[in-house]
C-alpha cells in the first residue's frame, strides 16, 4: 500500500501544469508541503518581476498538498487568499505550507511564499485556504 | 497621449508569463477587463480539469488590469481571495473583472472566471481583490 | 411545513448577538438576504465611524442567511474575506448578500455593505465568503 | 513622549465597540497582539456558540493592533479573511496576532483565535489581513 507522501509525489508529477512550470514538489511532512521552482524569463510580468500568476500556483499548489497529506487523500484547494508582499525575484522561489486545522473533510492551511536571491530567503507571498478531499 | 486602454493593451503585451499561457486581453473597459485563455493539455492538473492555478492567474490579472483602467495608470494586484466553485473544463476560459469602489490610490475589485464548453458558459471561480497603483 | 424564509426569520431571531447588536432580517430571497442595523454610539471605534467588528458581523451574517436560503435549510458561514472600502458613518447600515454559487452542500456568496446617511447609500465594504449546510 | 504600547492601549480604551463587548487588550509586544473577551449569553448565536461576528471582531482588532504597533501609529485595517475552524465554546476567547511583513505604510498580518474551555485553549478561527497606517 503506497504511503501518503508517495501519493502526493505521484499526484503532482501527473500535474501537466506543475510539467510546465518546472515545478518540483520538495517534500512532504505530516501535515506540510515545499514547492520549489526555478525563476525564468518566461515566468515573469512587464517589471522583471515573477509575474503573480506563478506565486499564486505556488501558494495554492503548496497548501492543496499540505492538506491533502495531512487529510491523507486526494484532495484540492476549494479557496484561498493571497498577499503578495514583496516583488519576487531572485534564482527560485520556494513555497512552504502547513494544515493548521484539520478535521475529516478539510484542512485549513497557511502558504509563505519566498524568493531566493544570493541565497537569502525574502518572503514575497502569505497565503491562507482551504483543502477539501476530493473522494469523499 | 495613449489612453489608458492602450497602456493597458501595451503592458499585457509585455508580461512573458502572460504570453507563455497564451492568454489574450479580450478588452477593458472603465472599470473592467476581460482575459481569455484557450484550454491545452499543459495547462491541465491530474483529472484533465483547468489547474487552478490557470484559473487564479487569470482571476488576479483580470483584477489587475480592471482596477488599472479604473484608477487610470501602471498598477498591481496587491491581494485577492478565490473560491473554485466548479471544475474547469471546456474550449476556453473567460475571467470578468470589474472595479467595484474606486479611491486615488486603490481599487477592490470583483472577478468572475468561466470555463466556456460548446458555447455555454460555466461559473467556475469567483475573486475578489485589491490592485493598487504601482507608480505613485 | 414551515418555509425556508420562516426558518430563516426564526434563526435569525434566535440569535443573541443579533439582538444585542440590534439588528434586523429585513428580508430573504431566493438566493439573497438583507441586514439592517441602526447606528448607535456603542458600535462606534475611536474616530467615531462604525467599528469594523459591526461591519463585518453584517456582512458575514447577510452571507450566512443568503447562503442558508439557498441552500434550504441551517447553514453557517465557513470562510469569508472582506475589504472595508469607505468608513461607515450615517444613520444606518444595510448589508445584502447573494449567493452566486450553489451546490448541495455549500454556497459561494458575495455581500456588500453601505452606510446610509441622509437617505444616501455609500458603499461602504465588499465580502465574499462561503456557506456551507450544517445539518448535513 | 508617549510610547506606541502606550498608544495602543489608549486607543482601545477610545472604541466604544470594544467596550460594548466587553473585549480587552491583554498585551502588545513588537509585532504582536492579543485580545480577550469573555464568553457571555449575549455573545452567542442560535446553537449556543459564540458568534461568528464576535470571534471576527476579534481576529480584526487583534490584526489592527498587531499591525498598528508594527507600523508604529495610528492604523487600521483595510481588509482581512477569516476561516472559521471550529465552534467557539467555553469560559473565554483569546485572539492573538503577529504582523509577518511589515513595510512603511502596511503590514500583512496573520491572526488566531482560541476558545479557552476548562483552561484548554481550542483554536477556533485563523485569520489573515492586511493594515494600513491611517494617519500618512
Amino acid at each position: 500500500m503506497p504511503d501518503i507522501h508517495q501519493i502526493a509525489r505521484d499526484i503532482f508529477e501527473a500535474q501537466p501544469f506543475s510539467q510546465f512550470l518546472a515545478a518540483h514538489l520538495v517534500s512532504t511532512g505530516p501535515n506540510a508541503a515545499e514547492i520549489r521552482i526555478d525563476i525564468t524569463d518566461k515566468l515573469k510580468q512587464q517589471h522583471g518581476f515573477v509575474h503573480g500568476g506563478v506565486v499564486s500556483y505556488l501558494a495554492d499548489n503548496a497548501i492543496t498538498f499540505a492538506g491533502g497529506v495531512a487529510l491523507g487523500g486526494n484532495a484540492l484547494t476549494s479557496e484561498y487568499k493571497i498577499n503578495y508582499v514583496k516583488p519576487a525575484i531572485g534564482s527560485h522561489l520556494i513555497a512552504r505550507a502547513e494544515a493548521k486545522s484539520v478535521g475529516k473533510r478539510q484542512a485549513v492551511c497557511l502558504a509563505e511564499v519566498y524568493a531566493v536571491k544570493d541565497g537569502v530567503e525574502n518572503l514575497c507571498a502569505i497565503a491562507q485556504g482551504t483543502v477539501v478531499r476530493s473522494d469523499s
